[in-house]
């Protein structure tokens, strides 16, 4: 079994490439993952997920520990085998979903207990049984407990939390079991204020983890204050570790994040804004339910990397999403986790042509000039 | 363009085997057409459609003219370049969903008037709408309109119904513009009244149509009606005609019907009822909401046709179904779309074979057999 491992292969400014092995496959970085939440991407058949370019999903601790239970997942072989995913694999550790999804919960030294959102029923995550979660799950790259708070919070909140996070971090390393290529990455807190982020990284760094994700950010704060906190994250940062920048975000936030040096996202925008008819394209992100499209036979973009963006009419699209059609919610999963696969392949090979700035201000200005003028019959 | 024919192949007993011959292809019958209610298979891409097994889809004309509307589509370039189906496609008349689905509707000599279900508007549907609908839709098999009405009702009550769908038939054939291997179908009506059938059949016969439906079935009355009226309106038509059970129906009524002489089906039961959570299989329907396949990592049918079938675990699509994700809509309805295609290949197989009954005696052999045993971890 090959160890984990993280290799840079060219850099362009603070943008990177390069590639993380695990046990199950290569992942290319930059690297956006799908979100398979309940063991599914949304909509979407796995191998149609592969076929877009995605080398790592991540799955939900939260929502695969309370159903199906990750007992029974492991029993059936993990989760790759459960969910016909043979590729590698992320989870998250369920703190930031039991931060946003559960009711009553309560966070104290030893962990969160929370009640389920589906049942009501309680339950308790430490950050030992968060990695004992993930290890049943089988995921190449399993994520520390941490306590993510919402913004806007005081500095006493904010450092509270950070430090707690900081002792889970210890906890969740010292619970893993590292074999088999596979890595814990350490997880960044310190909301908006720069000086916690600053320690936070530093004291993660002592820890030593094979990579690192900056949590707590896309949570209502402008993206000015998401990308600073990035730039001054980063030089705490080792250089040849892997930076996850956890639930971001649109294109124009992975453009901007890549360009401060960060290497992995994830984001539910694609198939949940795909499942309320809009698409993301090379002209920006497209409204379908718009009525301009209704009579328009032109596809959606006829360059496009996957059949569904070159082969039906945006009429077609238009007629699926306003009867509300599951085969609406299922092409624009495909389009949009196509376009964000096609934007980090883009980033990659202009990171190695060194011809980064020159990709952003040309995929800025497609955005920026927008869709299409409307159809007009001849 | 060749002309549109039927070329019986095969016959066992009363069960057909053939080829109906399209300007877009060959349906080979029995056929199962899958319903395309609103432009698309719901929750399933068209190719995976194909990929089942299906020559030809069914769409609704009641749906169509709603939403996007006819002459939307036929601007678009017509119904199967707007699904993305370059295949047969027969569409209905629109008549059964204005009885079924909207309100304020009012049955008279020149047609029937109807308010919209989806925003309360105001339409008309006469013979000569319906067609010129279909027309504008480009379908290769059209319907005539016709009154469909429920069971149980008066002989009075269908004995009128029966008759204005004669004179609408013939209306309907009077606006049909036969041309590029195109062909309508009279709708043989008369409810459960073994007399008002065999007229309806015979007088359809006279005005000579390309083939002939059976319709006003599967509305309530036990099989054994349906089966007794399909033997009785047998005779009354011509073996050379293509013989159309609209509506119909289970894998059961499909195996009793094509062993009374029927060639083609359509039914919305393979993808409403896997959107459901229930698979049709060789071993019968399987109802995934079951706790019994919580745990159970077999396949749905390791020599199922379809991926699906064969890929996921039983306990994987539990977990879809149970979690209400559209993943699990998707991979039953394609499971169920095969399933269907298959029992209707080994029909075909069969009569050729002239081992129709065998057939039919080991299907209903393995189906009463039932699924098999619960798993038992060892």
């Amino acid at each position: 079994m090959p160890p984990f491992s993280f290799r840079l292969t060219a850099t362009d400014g603070q943008a990177r490439t390069g590639e993380i092995a695990t046990a199950r496959g290569i992942v290319r970085t930059p690297a956006f993952m799908p979100v398979g939440t309940a063991a599914t991407v949304k909509a979407v058949e796995p191998e149609t997920v592969r076929a877009t370019g995605a080398d790592i999903l991540l799955g939900n601790t939260y929502h695969l520990m309370l159903r199906p239970g990750a007992e029974r997942i492991a029993a059936l072989g993990g989760l790759h085998r459960f969910m016909n995913w043979p590729h590698p694999i992320l989870t998250d550790s369920g703190g930031f979903q039991v931060m946003s999804l559960s009711q009553l919960r309560k966070v104290d030294e030893k962990g969160v207990t929370f009640r389920s959102h589906l049942d009501g029923s309680m339950h308790a995550l430490t950050p030992e049984r968060a990695i004992e979660i993930q290890n049943l799950l089988g995921a190449d790259i399993v994520m520390q407990l941490d306590e993510c708070i919402g913004l806007p919070a005081s500095r006493a909140e904010i450092d509270r939390a950070m430090r707690l996070s900081l002792r889970w971090a210890e906890r969740s390393k010292g619970a893993f079991e590292g074999a088999g290529g596979r890595a814990i990455f350490g997880i960044v807190q310190g909301g908006d204020d720069r000086e916690l982020r600053i320690e936070s990284a530093r004291r993660l760094v002592e820890i030593d983890f094979p990579g690192y994700a900056i949590g707590g950010l896309a949570v209502g704060e402008p993206q000015s204050v998401m990308l600073e906190i990035i730039e001054e994250v980063g030089p705490a940062l080792p250089a040849e570790r892997p930076r996850y920048l956890m639930g971001v975000g649109t294109p124009g936030d992975l453009l901007e994040a890549v360009a401060r040096g960060i290497d992995m996202f994830d984001c539910v925008l694609p198939t949940r804004n795909g499942r309320h008819g809009l698409a993301y394209t090379r002209f920006g992100p497209i409204n379908l339910k718009n009525a301009r499209h209704a009579d328009d036979p032109r596809p959606l973009d006829e360059t496009g990397a996957c059949a569904p963006a070159r082969t039906y009419s945006r009429a077609y699209l238009h007629h699926l999403v306003k009867s509300n059609e599951a085969l609406g919610a299922i092409l624009l999963s495909i389009v949009n986790l196509s376009y964000y696969q096609t934007l980090m392949q883009g980033l990659r090979a202009a990171i190695v042509a060194g011809q980064f700035e020159r990709f952003r201000a040309e995929t800025q200005a497609a955005w920026t000039a927008g869709d299409i003028p409307p159809f007009v019959r001849a």
